[in-house]
């Protein structure tokens, strides 16, 4: 499915009326360079689906505020004269996320990024702040983010928010929509007078992981987790089996303080050596690789564990030598394990997936058994929501068609692996395809003209009867907030 | 089975060698006057199996030393003369563990209490230090004991290793002996000269869990857990069914930050309302009750979860209110329940039991069903060793006889509940039999002439067979140590 057009927002009229706003506001800094192309996307080109879709698309102009104060003027301008607005952080996304679906103005918030308090295990920021920027500043106080991308370096906590689903921590804390995870979020109304509200958890979720489709978040109150000093290691293995029986011993492992464990399975290795001098030496050529963050004091439980299971240790970095040398194997997990293997091999794409609790180690063989070389095992292993431990399947996949990516995906469901569809753009698409009645009802306080993005969000369309069926008491939705 | 008489430990010949070694050891502080009876027991008065069998044990004198050297001293005394040693801590255990079967020493470690360093998450300390006292020390650096039972305020550190199974904490990092929790042990042998040797994990645990049968432990090792600031309070439900979910919830939640979570089931709240004043006001009578420990940042997600299952908060303390008043909710869990009851209701006794994971709910709610008002549900949640969320059962009993008490843990175990029977004093009785070649092993290497306790540990008889199987390679053993 190619991007949509809409006589609504007509190129032509939005591009004069996003030119019309920068002349309106000119304290605020506006790209409307070159640079515009580059702002206009994110790594939507992991999928040779996106990329043949999404290419194409540009915003007219980004702006970067750096007050709210800021933030209220684009947004009213942009409600008065119906300018879709697309919400960006640092771009390190890729599903075309953030990438302007009928032009208009690309709301970076990447300057807007003060950490605004940080006190008793909890801590405020404005959504701009870069990741590691924030426990840059928490972490003095004994206090870090509960999960981060690998991407931590530039992405945004507000990117995350509004992207991201969890990553490095998870397997502590699970997703970021765990109770208890993301304690509030100040949100503005997209309307010619914005209004802001503070939603608390449970609502705090309601604008959660539909990539700022149904509201714009300014500020977010997150739980943090206790900063341990992190020892990185990569442990090889020469079976299979023997390496993800380690990772999972050591994700459960109760008395082990962990914040990844990471499975690489065998050829993925090589192809991260490939792709990097930086790796040269830390891994035996042909194994299967565990990447795992301990704390320094779980030290001697992790070498016990990796004797019981017949691994061998292939790198080991204390966290003071991490800090220094300002390298860390996290940027070798998650998507950016996908990256780095995609540079080596261009024939290569990805699927996401999340795996049974309890049932996973086997899901994994048995798809490994079915897809020999097609299919490459890369698992993080994580808590559910409800607790369990499990994994999530970040797979390398060798291309071949659209229809065999939809199949080796179906594949993946018939063993009972849930896919998060990475090859599609509308929000739902990559949910199951189900419209959430909470997501479209919090639009219609939120954005109620539908400027956010338009045409990301299938259920918009679906609005008026959403509407009534709420009123006719046909569906019922979360406590929404008031106001 | 009543305590053994052994020829070999003659109690005239005990006594007076007892009283030439206090003799030549007068720097010490030995006790031998009527303080000699407390000091000799334990809780052992919960069962009334063990009650009948055990009161009347006493040692011949109580030795308290400060230092290794004083250590030293007594241990070469008493095996020149062949006089038993029994090692206490702070005598808070309740299967008698701590009570000497033929006479002899009791070596009180209580004074023998330095904490000896905290570093990077890890603590060591001599075997004697109690735990609020190791927690008082280490909670300003931000750390605390991964584990402690609810006598933590008298306990020791070498009780809990020596006696203990687990606590309060092992929600989170399950019981002491999964890996990563007891990094090292310095130990002693029962020699004329005795030796010392410092046991590094794994096999750091060979002397955990046998009551000081098989060695004498000196300083622990052990992996802390972060200090948080931890909330207190209890939750009351109406139904049965939606506490033990809510408990199973909250134990799950990977967002929740938490320290402890324990099931009370009706009527257990109204027996301890009548056990004390002090708990006056903080349950409704007639309901089921949650004791619960979370992080004070995690008291939103807390109240999330009580509106979800229906809860009533009946009692809230921050961390700051709960150090200043100098009380604990802790102090009503574990077998401090048990305790409490036992003062309202004399006809009470109590078993121990392990749930299956994943099962726990529903065993809990048959067993409940089966037994009605003669089992009283008590549910501490915790990690299994391999990480798995489960509950460990102290049920109050209404004790009618033992051979009842033996029928009610025999249904326990159809159900498939395992049993810990605190109402045996023979170390294998409690473990279901099983003699441990392991433990007699180290048995040998550091009590060769079998002064620890004489009679506790069954496997001693064997010790022959075990020796000549180890040597033909019939029985493998874990890694002991060499010295």
């Amino acid at each position: 499915m190619n991007a949509p057009t809409a006589p609504e927002f007509d190129a032509a009229r939005v591009a004069a009326a996003t030119a019309a706003i920068a002349a309106r506001l000119p304290a605020l800094e506006w790209i409307t360079d070159s640079r515009v192309e580059r702002l206009s996307q994110d790594f939507y080109w992991f999928s040779p689906v996106l990329k043949r879709q999404l290419e194409h698309l540009r915003a007219h102009a980004v702006v970067r505020p750096k007050t709210e104060d800021e933030i209220r003027a684009v947004v009213a301008a942009c409600a008065a004269e119906r300018v879709p607005i697309t919400v960006r952080g640092s771009g390190t996304g890729n599903y075309g996320q953030c990438m302007p679906l009928h032009g208009g103005v690309i709301l970076d918030l990447s300057a807007y990024n003060k950490l605004l308090w940080c006190e008793g295990g909890v801590g405020r920021a404005q959504a701009g702040i870069r990741m590691m920027e924030m426990d840059r500043q928490t972490q003095p106080a004994g206090w870090e983010l509960r999960c981060v991308p690998s991407t931590f370096r530039s992405a945004t906590l507000g990117g995350l928010y509004g992207g991201g689903f969890g990553g490095v921590g998870s397997i502590n804390f699970g997703p970021l929509a765990s109770t208890g995870n993301v304690m509030g979020v100040r949100a503005m109304t997209i309307e010619p007078e914005p209004k802001t509200v503070e939603l608390r958890a449970p609502e705090a979720l309601l604008l959660h992981h539909v990539y700022g489709t149904n509201g714009l978040v300014l500020e977010l109150e997150v739980a943090l987790a206790p900063a341990h000093a992190w020892l990185e290691a990569i442990v090889c293995f020469e079976a299979f089996d023997a390496a993800i029986d380690f990772a999972d011993a050591l994700a459960h492992a109760p008395g082990v303080i962990k914040k990844s464990v990471t499975l690489q399975a065998a050829p993925i290795p090589d192809l991260l050596l490939a792709a990097t001098p930086l790796l040269k030496g830390t891994m035996t050529p042909g194994s299967h690789a565990v990447f795992v963050l301990v704390a320094e004091a779980s030290e001697p439980a992790l070498q016990q564990l990796v004797a019981e299971f017949g691994g061998r240790i292939t790198h080991r970095k204390t966290a003071a030598e991490v800090k220094s040398s300002n390298r860390t194997i996290v940027e070798y997990t998650w998507n950016h394990t996908t990256l780095h293997a995609m540079k080596v091999d261009k024939s290569l794409t990805y699927i996401q997936s999340g795996f049974e609790a309890g049932r996973h180690k086997a899901q994994a063989r048995a798809l490994r058994a079915h897809f020999g070389d097609e299919v490459l095992t890369h698992l993080e292993f994580i808590r559910t929501k409800e607790g369990a431990m499990t994994c999530s399947g970040l797979q390398l996949v060798r291309y071949r068609s659209d229809e065999r990516l939809d199949e080796v995906m179906q594949i993946h469901r018939e063993h009972g692996v849930y896919i998060a569809n990475p090859h599609v753009w509308v929000v739902e698409d990559g949910k199951q395809g189900q419209v959430n009645p909470d997501v479209v009802a919090t639009k219609m306080r939120f954005d109620p003209a539908g400027l956010l993005n338009p045409g990301k969000l299938r259920g918009w369309a679906e609005r008026e009867r959403i509407a009534a069926d709420v009123a006719a008491g046909r569906v019922s939705l979360a406590t929404l907030p008031s106001f």
